[in-house]
């Protein structure tokens, strides 16, 4: 199976990246974790893209706060479909993030997520490689009948805490 | 190959969409068209999205605009990777439907491309199926080296309209 | 008297969700309350809207966060008036869920209050019942009454604190 | 039936509010418009709020731009539901409009629809006005089945466009 | 010498509000303080504003957050010169109460200071009344002259923190 | 009685800002106007101030766009009431000017008014003059005298437009 | 003397762009003006900026719109100071471009100027290069009391046009 | 070496603009630190920024909070570059200092960094006065170097954390 990257600017993104990392695990899918910055890194940065693909990668998560450049620059060195997570940091509440990772132009898109939507990037990137997968495919399908009963489950507990009220 | 739905929200959007319409069409990918909506039309936009893996779909391409559940909903029902494009409205720059495309609670991902992004929506969906289709891949490949000798011819051209200040 | 349901996207929305429940039993109207979501159970969802009429509901109140489209999806499957609760969640402020839920397109009306503006929801709904049950509306009408006592009372209140200035 | 009132900040915003009142004349429903201001005729609006239940009205749909306090106002006199129809006016897209009009304090809320959303304000008034009314009612699923159709329709018109590109 | 009206929407903007009535007690200037809301307490708003000339107020200080009406709805009932105190509540860091407060239309202007500006306030206040009292206007050009002082102080000290690094 | 002056940063400001000049000089308000930069001409915008009370200026109404700083250095060189007009300039609507204008630190006030909002800084300086003008003052209220006559005029007027619908 | 580049993300820039350009020529500053994308031609870009001390720049400008990455991304491969001027496209005012070209993670500053503000950026590299170049430095003292001279004659023509009103 | 002016506009914002202070001591470039107010103290500023140049300043970074006027105004006396570092306070995340600050009008630019981006305001004052001195600049190419390293560094500690899911 491919595997897929992920990438963030700094070790400080790890606590909010580390969900993407565990889902893909849960799924079985082989994941590579790397610290990785467009503005401290470049040559670091185009290297690793420029030979994803060639390196056995099939999708490459990128997250990054601020003005986040590292996913829009990685996905200028591949054809692979580039997953953008936009972190939250200290100001402007992850706004700041989401534009410079979404608000990319014509040629070179950016698959962006939620801000800190680290699990559904891992999700994204799943489906993706499910469309040539079956059995990743039917984990998924699993995944949505048991998002269904847990929700259904909170529902019923939902009627005690009503009750209480 | 698997094809690629392309569904707005109001065919209001279409002089936007088509962009994403015929770039699908350059790559020889099967696309089919849809004006379906999430509020006007759940039953339709319901179904058409639960049976688009058994119909042969692989990506499903939704744009809408202000209140953008389109995406959103789809995604709900298929296990597909679904792409969003938030299309800019009357009012609000199309950052309403930027936000209401882009942040999708945990376990259901929009893979979001920039407001009015039509083409960049289909350059994902064809680097998704490319994944799996090493021709779609090698167009994708030469395409980056046209958008280079693009950018360059430009660069020329510049050059002149410089010498003119 | 109809019901009125009040649903909630997840239930960790239920601390801000429940004023509304306190709000609609202080006026003795039947309430439901359910866990539901337009994107992991959207046939759950679909189903609930549908038969909400017959099921003897007048009104059904949505909170949702993020891309809120809790509400929408609900007003989708209706003619009953929804109420839509923007959630403010750990990002954006409420503001994704706000523009998410009001800035519906043409011919599906939410019936928006403020950001996790519960009780509202609530009042708002006991005034459409109200339409058709004088008792409602002359307890409308007394709450009324008690809010300018209360304001009066806090005004009392206040003349120490500024005489202690 | 009771009379829906359909009150605008200025006349100035007569050509978006025009859309509510040929909504409520199509339904049947008896329909008053006036010109009043939160701020240059403080006195009508209370005296018209304070009036409006006895004076027949059951719902009161408000529009007003910028700093937009009339539905607010107008809320703060009566028990009768009332909706707000942010307008959007030179600059700020209508945020400033919107925000003024759905962020009301606990226990007076305004029932606010998207920004210049006039006929979803009068689809909603209606809708309460059904909750009592199985005529109208009928007509209001009438008028889903319609918007079905009209999609359908849009969607067949569109597979012609498609296939021209 | 007139009085200055300090209103506040709600008691709990008290913590904020304060600033202002310590600053214009400081002056000397006679200070009424109430707690009076635009939607709950209307009819005591409106003849509140509509004596507040005749009962020997010269300005008018109104603090409201979230939609904040309450110095737009004095405005509209006094010529007086009214001073609008944005307060910053849970959502949306108070900028839906600055617009609120600041978006007021042709005719009935609000002199809007800073977010939670209450000591400004009381300083724009004092400098309205100053206009036509020498002795006042010699206590605000005084306190400029402190606050160069203040200022010059500030920077001996940070002198000595700067040496420390 | 005491002068109003009426600065902007550009003359090409003056579009709007003429709207003051002429409700100023409606009121029989003497008025004097300048074009003066915080940033181009800080001298002359510093002596201007420095001495604008000895020259008899009562209140200083400045209009500036972008990060519009003119009202605030005015501010800081006067005890005068100061007005900010804040200009929408070709980018981002008028929030820059708004949120330069406004944000003011604690001790030096603007009084800030809407968003290109002329007509209400000249209505704001004539309300501060009529403090201690009762002649002006009078003619403040028969202004919102006529006002209720414009509105009354401008319902009468809509009755025909919406027969006509 | 050193060498500024102007580079820009897209010929479409150039309207703009061309404003620097002009700056610097009147200046007698040497210029060199390229078309070079982030995304389409990372390659060229990232030896542009590597080699551009060596080959005799002193400053880079670098304009570029929506997720705008040039001037991040030529900072990271430099130590010369980047000035990165964001280009307004067709949707969200230009925000977008500010904040990808402003909120640089530590240690890669930009320095920003204002959105469309080419003019200034080609200012702001002149006073960079006049720290040690005497005589541009008296250009740019020159050019200071020109605008004083500038604003005066506007100032008088100001005059005409009040005497008008 | 020419000095660098570090101002603040309040003492509190010291804890932010510390980081520059530190990093421009690294460099061992001579730095003198001042609290001083566009508003507050206009004279002290306008004096200091008038003699800048012949006081042996090279460039003067300012940092300001909310109506952030204090680089623009110390821009508007001097030729000297300025920076500017737009504060975070208490309210709207710094997003009205970085308005203030960046959106100067055309002729006085100031080089904006990031919202609380203290050490980029000197590594951009230290490129700055590297364009004419190899020594500074050869630190700046090592500091550069070093950042890889630490990225390096960091990469490496991160593939234990992922180790360890």
């Amino acid at each position: 199976m491919k595997k897929v990257a992920v990438i963030m600017g700094s070790d400080s993104d790890f606590p909010v990246v580390k969900d993407a990392v565990c889902e893909l695990k849960k799924y079985g899918v082989p994941v590579e974790c790397r610290v990785m910055s467009a503005h401290r890194t470049p040559e670091l940065a185009s290297q690793f893209a420029t030979n994803a693909k060639a390196d056995g990668f099939g999708v490459i998560i990128c997250a990054a706060g601020m003005a986040a450049h590292l996913a829009g620059v990685i996905a200028g060195h591949t054809t692979l479909p580039v997953i953008g997570i936009p972190i939250k940091s200290s100001t402007l509440d992850g706004l700041d993030a989401l534009l410079a990772t979404v608000m990319m132009p014509s040629g070179i898109p950016v698959a962006t997520v939620a801000i800190n939507g680290a699990k559904n990037a891992a999700v994204l990137a799943i489906q993706m490689l499910a469309l040539s997968d079956e059995e990743l495919s039917k984990k998924l399908e699993q995944a949505k009948l048991d998002m269904i009963e847990g929700v259904k489950a909170k529902n019923e507990a939902l009627q005690e805490k009503v009750a209480e009220l």
